[in-house]
């Protein structure tokens, strides 16, 4: 199956079915609100057998939302492609290098990438992600394989003078909104990552990066392992598996995007997040601070 | 005002206003919950106004929970005492180390705190917490202090083997109900940190740590606007500002806690957390997994 979330008016978002060049929309919010229902593979399987011709939206109609709008957790691992990890002269790890973003990083698949001027050295990282589909506690690979809603796509679009400004990197990877997500999450048990999809980035249409999801050291099912040993994942929650080499950062001389650079990231048989590059200035970020303080 | 979360039946909680040895419930799951509403000061005024003898709960006469049971953002600061940079021989640093918890990380001010015992080097962190009151997004710090709802006492428990395995210390501060928060938050008109508080932690009533309010490189207004320009900061999210000197970690040789150790941290005017440190095999541990599997 594939599942997307789709902005209505407002803020209003609805999960939808994605078949056949048509939308059946679901009764939930977002693809994570689906999955934290024990039997959202039942629904939509009823959804579908009493749809109507009616009921159906033409794919691409309204604009697309984050995959999954408010998971409670988003759990990131960086230092995880094997070909990238050679480039850059490390060991392979033993553990894998994990940090954390809020909900609020996320934007939806097509949306421009708006950034405050104080933000400089702006970098890709395109990345495969999974849902969580049943809650997970010191679970053992095998077993959180079976616990995977789905896969979808992720740019990991990272500030790197702001990353590299401490030892941890929490801050360069938390701009609100930055971290776009779908557009679709492809079920579990129609793709498997470690059987190798290729995973790429353009910028302005040159690509930059190119590698394969079965290169990962720490895979899905064991990063879903290990991150349950110290906390609970539920239903719902994604998993950032990290970025292949490639990224800005790391060429000579380092590359940074500008106003109006145009990025794609894509997996395939999950699809393309496309993200345009914006820079505000410091005033038009402060009015919008003046705004939210007044309607609280 | 000292306002407190407590636990009522089942997972239920609720905020109270804590005077003259009682508390005074108010209509808020949590304090968390009640400065989300704009005109918070004004309910818990009326709350007073209108109430009556049999509206008062004795104090103590029921379990606290986290006073902010579910913040959206758990922000955490680093490297922030004077004292403890200069007794770890680092330069004062030009921009705040910041990492970032989950809800579920906290636990309630005189809860046990049980551990996987896969975790072995667990260490205790006395910090000052605020709470913010009015949404900021690039704020100065002038603007940033009539922004903070009150200021609480958290102690970040840390499990330094597994925060050391990584360049990222994600994984050692982010165990499941790790990290005490309470028991009091006390308004921002009633006390300012930067004024200077005693802040201590014990370790079965050894004095660990001691330090001041007043000895932060960044204090709560300037962690508040640096945050700010990156992620909005809403009513309910928490910023923990490190630590002063005296961690386990640093001492010579390095002291970790054991079964049955009895923390207490302590902020002057604030409060203290009371929490006994507590291991669960792995057995324990993944059968709660089968517990939560099976109850989605």
């Amino acid at each position: 199956m594939r599942l997307q979330t789709i902005r209505l008016t407002g803020d209003r978002t609805q999960a939808v079915l994605t078949i056949g060049g048509q939308w059946l929309p679901l009764p939930a919010t977002d693809v994570g609100e689906l999955v934290r229902r024990t039997d959202w593979r039942d629904i939509v399987a009823e959804m579908r057998r009493t749809a109507s011709a009616g009921d159906y939206l033409d794919e691409g109609s309204l604009p697309l939302a984050p995959v999954v709008t408010a998971p409670r957790k988003i759990v990131c691992c960086g230092h995880n492609y094997r070909a990238h990890i050679r480039e850059m002269g490390r060991p392979e790890p033993e553990y894998p290098t994990l940090f954390a973003k809020f909900a609020d990083t996320l934007a939806g698949p097509h949306d421009d990438i708006a950034l405050p001027d104080v933000a400089q050295q702006v970098d890709w990282e395109a990345e495969l992600a999974l849902v969580i589909g049943t809650t997970c506690r010191a679970v053992t690979p095998v077993q959180a394989r079976d616990r995977i809603a789905g896969y979808t796509v992720a740019n990991d679009i990272s500030v790197r003078d702001w990353q590299r400004r401490t030892p941890q990197w929490f801050q360069g990877k938390a701009f609100d909104a930055t971290t776009p997500l779908g557009p679709a999450m492809v079920t579990a048990d129609e793709i498997d990552p470690a059987e190798g999809l290729r995973i790429t980035c353009t910028v302005n249409g040159e690509l930059v990066q190119s590698g394969s999801t079965d290169d990962l050291v720490f895979d899905a099912a064991h990063l879903v392992s290990y991150v349950s040993q110290f906390t609970t994942l539920a239903p719902g929650d994604v998993i950032l598996t990290g970025t292949p080499a490639g990224v800005g950062a790391a060429a000579t001389p380092p590359r940074y995007l500008s106003e109006g650079d145009a990025l794609t990231v894509e997996i395939e048989r999950i699809g393309q997040l496309r993200n345009t590059i914006r820079f505000r200035s410091h005033d038009a970020y402060t009015a919008q601070d003046k705004e939210l303080a007044a309607n609280v």
